[in-house]
C-alpha cells in the first residue's frame, strides 16, 4: 500500500489569475514582502499495489487522464509506503 | 529572497466531497488500486525576506491570516533560498 503526494501546478508559461488574486490580497493585507504566487493543487491518493513500479505506473496514468490536464499544468509525485489501515492524510 | 512551498489540506476529521469525487471517477476509469483521496492546495509564495526566521513569520500569518482556513485546513510550508531573479514556480 502506498501514498501518492500529487503535486498539480501550471506550467511556467500559463497566466495565473487565482495566484494574481491571492498575491493583490496579500498585498493589501500588508504582506509587501510576498512576491509571486502560483496556486495548484495538491492530491493525496492511497494506492493498493504490490510494488513501487506497478503505484508509479498507476499514479502516472491516473494524472495523465483525469487529474491533470496535460495542456496548462504539470505533475509531479512521490510515492511513500503506508501500512494498509493509514488512511490519507 | 525565499520560496514558500505551502501545503493546505482539510483537516483529516473533516469530510472532503471533492476527493469522494475525484474518488469515484477514478474507479468508473478503471483504476481500481486508488483508495482513499484527500484534495488540497498547493502555494508557492515568493518572498522578499533577508533572513529564514522573517520568512518563516511571514508566510506563517499569511496562512492564518488569507490562505488557510484555520477551522478546517492545516497548512505546512517549506522555505527554499531563491536567487532574486527566480520567479515562481
Amino acid at each position: 500500500m502506498y501514498q501518492a503526494r500529487i503535486h498539480i501546478t501550471l506550467k511556467p508559461t500559463v497566466n495565473d489569475p487565482q495566484g494574481v488574486t491571492v498575491l493583490s490580497s496579500l498585498h493589501r493585507l500588508g504582506f509587501n514582502s510576498a512576491g509571486d504566487v502560483r496556486v495548484g493543487k495538491f492530491l493525496l491518493v492511497n494506492i493498493d499495489a504490490t510494488d513501487r513500479a506497478k503505484a508509479e505506473v498507476a499514479v502516472t496514468e491516473m494524472c495523465q487522464k483525469l487529474l491533470a490536464n496535460p495542456v496548462i499544468e504539470d505533475f509531479t509525485f512521490d510515492l511513500e509506503e503506508i501500512s494498509a489501515s493509514k488512511s490519507a492524510p
